[in-house]
């Protein structure tokens, strides 16, 4: 509608998975906001708080509405063109704040559906790569369409230094890594999204 | 507290992975809890409520001390021998609550450290088939030791019925499947611990 | 039969898992391309037989060039739109003739790259379902979008009887669900290259 | 170097994914083949050659019997008391030879049954990670118990040079992690054995 002749403006909804304070990944998604904001164009990241919500009890919908704070988060998801998960991984797997807020937004009618996504995460081993792909299955029921590359995973405990003590992400080629994961989404999101 | 001379008596931890009150899954665990006490010599199945787990966040760690109720949970799985969980699968992987508790007790130190394990799953779909090869990829940093077999789904909304209105299980197939669960998994469980 | 001025026909390389000459999976391959035939418009499925590929070796690889009938397999890859799989499942994970295919196409250059893919799979327990989320993690590396909705799985020994000696699907319901997968891969393949 | 009296020599078949000459999983065999002839007691591997294996298809089985290198096989797996996997990872996914080995050992009788395990992998990436995950989801339907930990993954084309142009590991913390590797099977294999 608006947005000039040739190239919509993307709306990005950004998750971190963890509720750490210095959470490395929430460094992941400043620094994503960033690199947006200085150096792509027709792109907008917007950070969305799932800490306001509870954990997923289906008990807690009544007469199919469900809880203000997490009306509020889905509709947030629902508006978004696509999504942008920055998590660390638990246990060989998903963080379980991450999977709470997919779990809630999951619920009918599914808001994710049908939307593009990728995914950073910062953590050790892999530096989160295990999560990446458990993600990556629930984005089938989900039907979101993440994209294939590139993949985002960052070492955060190997040198050099990645990471500030308030956790802000101080390393340039990870930066341009994560401006790259960006431009592939928004590329992905467009592909999808087009209709002649 | 029978049992003869040589054969030790299992004890069990069993969580549930929902947090509803009908939960079909909770309805398992309460025909595990029947089917071993009625059935099976040697085996004590203790149910672990998750519900005052808060969600995981490691800021809540205070000089390395956890939350009392956490504290409480962690204490039940370090005494048990072994782990039972029933779980529904959300979104095609692990229900939040159970990856919750999950998480809390891998917290150092690791309680779920080398117990032997058994799941249950009852839902739509795979009967949770999905979110089971999951939590045995999780298995694998906490050092949990899964039983192969038997595995466990039951496809909870074909027919005939499976659960009254209350969650409780009415399948008798499903009961004796349930029981050869429980004694492969105290067998498994001796195997893991006998020293001569 | 010939498609109308604005819908280009879509190319679909049809790929079968198993060797055996009355595969199950290859009767889901014929009824999909009689389905196509008979009420799909602007969508053509070539059958790739990969039964003359050598065991993947890359030391039959010489100056850059393959075996002929790797070189043959390739090409008609390459040359296609999109790709469909029908596999069973073989030991909780993707059928060994199937993953050879895919790593012979798959070395440099990757001809899988930036095709879009859906898969068919009969057999027991989840009716080929470990197998597909097996090859879903194969498909991000090659760089195939699998749709993500319908997904099809053939439970292909539960009553009533769904193939013939012969291995030709003789279920109706089964092929109304491969048409409705057809038609999710025509238009994924389509909103993927429309280009405006 | 005779194990003691109630020491029972544990007998490993060593099998390698790949079947390329110069293949860095097999070197990591041969150098766990040293380590072990050099400095573990009671532990004997038995490198078994999956390379005459012909594809996979069950047409190739006649009246109930398996081709004769097939036989062999599976004769040499059933005498081991535990299997060491050492494998590439092929597309994000298990290397075919070594899916191709599995599967004929699976047919029935399957002789992989109720044996301890485990696995090394060297390759870019994770170093053989992703395959791995998929390796243990096939061993749960083979019945196979793989060690927990230590897990041994391989960045084979980081600095410093890990293998010389023949494939022979030159890397000496690699070999004490594999060495690690082996008394951990060694221990979970004698402790699953152990009868009183």
């Amino acid at each position: 509608m608006a947005a000039p002749a040739l190239k919509p403006v993307i709306n990005v909804a950004a998750i971190c998975g963890s509720l750490r304070k210095a959470s490395y990944n929430r460094g992941l998604l400043r620094a994503a906001m960033k690199v947006c904001s200085e150096s792509i164009e027709g792109m907008k990241i917007e950070y969305i708080d799932i800490s306001p919500l509870p954990m997923i009890n289906t008990d807690l919908e009544v007469d199919g509405t469900y809880p203000p704070v997490v009306e509020d988060f889905r509709q947030r998801i629902l508006e978004a063109d696509c999504i942008l998960f920055a998590s660390p991984e638990y246990n060989y797997s998903v963080a379980t704040p991450l999977k709470n807020a997919i779990d809630w937004a999951s619920r009918p009618p599914n808001v994710w559906a049908d939307k593009a996504a990728a995914m950073l995460s910062a953590g050790g081993g892999f530096g989160g790569g295990r999560a990446q792909y458990h993600l990556r299955q629930i984005g089938v029921f989900l039907d979101l369409h993440f994209i294939n590359k590139p993949e985002f995973f960052l070492k955060a405990f190997e040198p050099p230094t990645k990471f500030d003590s308030e956790g802000n992400l101080i390393d340039a080629d990870a930066e341009e890594r994560i401006k790259k994961v960006l431009l592939s989404l928004q590329a992905f999101t467009l592909r999808l999204k087009e209709k002649c």
